[in-house]
């Protein structure tokens, strides 16, 4: 377990933050993406690949102590193109790590695995009160990716924490993420402490930094050792000031998964 | 609506069971399988083709007032083989339903979406408390059948029915069927409901019967409309004087999924 | 040649004969299916794959002393099924053979590969005279199927036995399969002929029981060994009272394919 | 009927001896090739597509009033390329037929159908005395075109001519082809005859020139309106003074196949 | 020619700039990603759709007055991923255009089409005297993308102009980008010109800011009407100081390609 | 490098001239093609095998002292036969090289990658003069395959030769390959000297006889050690008497890539 991390999707927004900050908590990593990662630091491993090639996924998880799969859509998109990215990267990724036996691997699912679920009247929201609900069939490829992180820990022994991620974003740009960001020392805390969790089996968590109007518990996270030192609170008054007061009842606001519930997204997105 | 139900795998086990059952109920039925179904009765229409022929499926669907979608691999099976047959048959019954606007569809979901999950300490188990935990690619499959299902109520406003089958078996055959048994009748039953609830929504139940043995609760099911006429029990004395008394901590008895959750399953099928 | 016997598609109803009563003269088993079967034996052994998976299939193959191949589609299909299922899937088994040095290979080829041969007006017909003549795209791979099995006897030396069955069921469900019926016990007795015949190069024999109303002749299976101990003529009272006394003319009687070969066939299967 | 002949493989060695004798016999003809043909002469009509490309070939059968269809990989290959590009290339022209209503396909089939059938102690082989009996994967794809000729003609009433071409060459250039030459001339000539004999049904036979050495009987050709007007024989001295006298009982002479059916030909294109 | 104007990638760092700034000059445009764009613009319009889809493609194109096609990996990958996403794509993009009757298509190639070209010993690198010399699978793939285009302005007169772009992001980061930097405002500018200019036929140019230290001539661009409005040498003493003052004998610097030409490219990329 | 020369196609035309004669200027030849080349010489080794399958061709290049790439489509066809069959394979032959340590590689290139190039008004065309300008996909895949050639030498060091052939037939059979004409002992000189030269790096020859009316300059191959024995000037009178003087404006003439470059071309072969 002295490997290093294989971080797919490495090239990534999120996987700058994480080869930004990882390192300092002292993990030595294997950065593995489609295209080059471009500006290779010291100590850093690095391989260009793809992560539905079963093969060259487990030739690149040999040795790791753990990966952390981020590769893959990022977003709604065709059918064909989610089921090929997503479901079956996440399946190369697991049974990657399961031939090669790397013994964890943390899968950055996502809200809108649970997108329709409605905003709690009060309280926080728990992770075990959103069971799936996509918004989209990148969150169907989410709700596979959990279940299939789910079959290798109770079948094979691996340990899978699956961060259901809010908005990992430089800095808060909407007024419904002064709710969902997730700031990058944040995403960093996070993989940490999915990485570092004493025997996790398989968990799943927000990710979502400590925002004064965030309504995601983070009591799952924080048992896995996530302590948030961010809150995009400070970036709320010029937010609201330009795109006005959030509408509490506005799907947006209102269930997990925001614009992607709304009508106005198919409108603009699939109707042409 | 006043269109015929289209089942898709009707040539298979439970196909066979609805082609006897649901006519009598007033149903049509437009029957569709891979291979032909070989004796065709007077009212049915019949189509040969691959469900996972999106072009082939939207033309099987016009004119329907609803799908019942069985078809796929009826258990474990390699990774490649239940993603193609299961999750990207499930993908085309959906759509095709939403590109012909068939408002309903029922899908054949299975115990083994939740098969780790435990038998409660006492009580039944309701639907709710079984959130996904598959034991196998199959269960992986049906977490991703009932995702799309419910992807499909919330955004495109189709009806959906997951019914996460026991065992359809004619009788029971073994001891943990005294519990898991769904005979025949209760087989047409159930899908009767399924296809006539008013406005169902996304709705998951477990399908057995009204077995004394059962820990399964039937309140969803029932709500939907579904009336139990049958229960194993006068099969017990038999099978357990063939099998023996059931151990109720045995994996077999003490989880959903029975027999696909131990050791035994993956050394004697996969191992060699 | 003292491994055991590797039964492709050991899961279906032929496959669930033979495991049933193979065993008991003497053969041991290594069962393959895209699912599992359910419910292992003592001595045998399992393994889920795809037979169109050429890698699985000369791993399977190690160590066998013969393969039964039954795996594939069990009636007419779409021809993208058909093509793939049953002739790249003969394919494999025949080249995984080569590759593993096993010695004989069993075909389960059908009486649809001469569907559309008539009846002879007296006496019986011989395989001989029963040449490619196929009723459906099912026919066709059989007719493939076939050939490839000639192609591995003369060109690579394989023993290769093509067993056209005709109507393999527990029992006789229509007055056709009065002639036609391949009994349980029947079916065991064929294979285990097949398999133990001295030296048969490439043969092709059909696979009936000894009924009394059979018009293919059994020399040919005799001559490998073959003994059938059953005939359908004990359900022909009952048949002909529910089904009415058969039409010798009709295709259904008077055409080796029966009721493939009807237009009635196609009208109910194909033209929705 | 009056449409264009469609020609596939229009540009290869037998098209290109079409093209230059079938239009005086009054065929016009509509010439189908994955390479364009080169030289248009007048009254050509030309398409570039690919065989398996069903939709194409659907398209460019439309108004033809039949089809030649010579496309394919002409020789032994692998088993992916020739099924691909014999098998499905033969189905898609079959198909093409169908659904564009054209009645009569003509197959160019090989002797290496029944490679291994030996050549008769006297006599004349007759096509039905040679039945599949493959000598390479390039004969197994040319008894499953023969199949799929024969099912098209008893299920959908099309008529289909199977030519088991010999030696389509200029001129013989090996003793054996004393036998098998099949002349330019006499290929226009067994053409037209497929094209114009009055339903023809499904009919197979030999494609030889009235070559003094021949073996393979022209009885079923000539019913046909075959007529030869070629022999091979006066180059039997300058070729037996090249290569000696031809041994009978070698393979390459006394198998229908020759040289294909001989050890030395995988030794010498297989085993490297 | 009044429609708007089709971006393929829409969402990626290239269409975000044009996003933000074509409008402003004019143009309406069509945004197409694999994945939503996220924030929709009055005046836009958008579709999520994969550009290696061609019915998607010509779907997408229809009515549109211009492609500008960004879409494709951007940077070097494995060779079936280039393939795929980049030459299949490009062909996509350009028959689209063609079936859509869409006259004008802008190709974001790249300077590593000609990546191992060295820089002059003096003055400005011309784009005719940098021919074809990719320094990866991706400049393979920007050469394939300039050939097609000349094809198609060739063939089917179409307007093609292909803009081999340096390095376009916000602002520079490395020593190199002093000479290679495009501007946000520049890239607007140049695909404006692109769009703009009358008949270009086949054009291909490079894509920079008039940087100070830029040894690409601008002189191709420019009489398409491209007028460069930026400079990187403003960040040069930052730069330098941060990194060293560049050596021209590197090949960082000493070809066009920059670092996708050292042996440390591939030394850190694909050696794991 | 004492190993033989792999021929890939080697049963086309051009593989045939090379078979006889390369052996007489003492080269070695493994014959790999997707069918049996024929006639087996002695001293040769063969291969049937399908380019596009790179470990097949890594099997085939091992031990080889170079590989001359002739496999593929020899001329315009459907986008995916000439994506597939010449970019896929020439990606093949070059990779299997590297992997196979094979240090030179000869590749049949055409002057379609330029067939849009103009005459020169005077004097010959150098291949510097004549970037690419494609007149077709097959020309785009020559593009392509240069390209890629080119990086194999820049990246991994390997000798790359691109040759441009002409018109390589056995004879010039119209006015226009007077000029293009590439006889069969010139075929054999070019690939000789491509083989020979000392250290090519990347090299773009023509490749045309020394024709009286040529127009190509031989510079670059005669550098090599190219020397032309053969003119077409001989039959200059039988052909300008059959076909008519030669109009030198008319695109046939004027252009490198002749009648693939005029309107009929297309007419006559693409728009049925």
């Amino acid at each position: 377990m002295s490997g290093p991390v294989l971080v797919t999707g490495a090239a990534g927004r999120i996987g700058t933050v994480l080869r930004g900050g990882l390192p300092e908590r002292g993990w030595a990593l294997r950065c593995l993406d489609v295209v080059p990662v471009g500006d290779v630091r010291p100590g850093e491993e690095h391989l260009v690949a793809d992560v539905t090639d079963l093969d060259a996924m487990v030739d690149a998880a040999r040795g790791a102590s753990a990966i952390v799969h981020l590769a893959g859509i990022s977003g709604e998109s065709t059918w064909p193109a989610i089921s090929h990215a997503n479901i079956e990267g996440t399946y190369c990724a697991l049974e990657a790590a399961r031939r090669a036996s790397v013994p964890r691997v943390v899968l950055a699912s996502s809200n809108h695995a649970t997108g329709y679920t409605p905003r709690p009247g009060d309280g926080l929201l728990r992770e075990e009160d959103a069971p799936p609900r996509p918004d989209t069939y990148y969150g169907v490829s989410k709700v596979a990716m959990e279940a299939l992180g789910s079959l290798y820990v109770d079948r094979y022994g691996l340990d899978v924490v699956c961060l259901r991620i809010g908005s990992a974003f430089t800095e808060p740009t909407t007024t419904r993420q002064l709710a969902t960001w997730l700031s990058p020392a944040d995403t960093v805390s996070l993989v940490d402490a999915a990485l570092t969790a004493p025997a996790p089996g398989f968990s799943v968590v927000w990710g979502v930094s400590d925002n004064t109007r965030r309504w995601w518990d983070l009591s799952a996270a924080e048992a896995l050792g996530y302590r948030s030192a961010d809150d995009a609170e400070p970036y709320a008054e010029a937010l609201i000031e330009a795109h006005g007061e959030p509408d509490p009842d506005h799907p947006v606001h209102a269930r997990v998964g925001g614009e992607y519930t709304t009508a106005a997204f198919d409108a603009e997105n699939f109707s042409a």
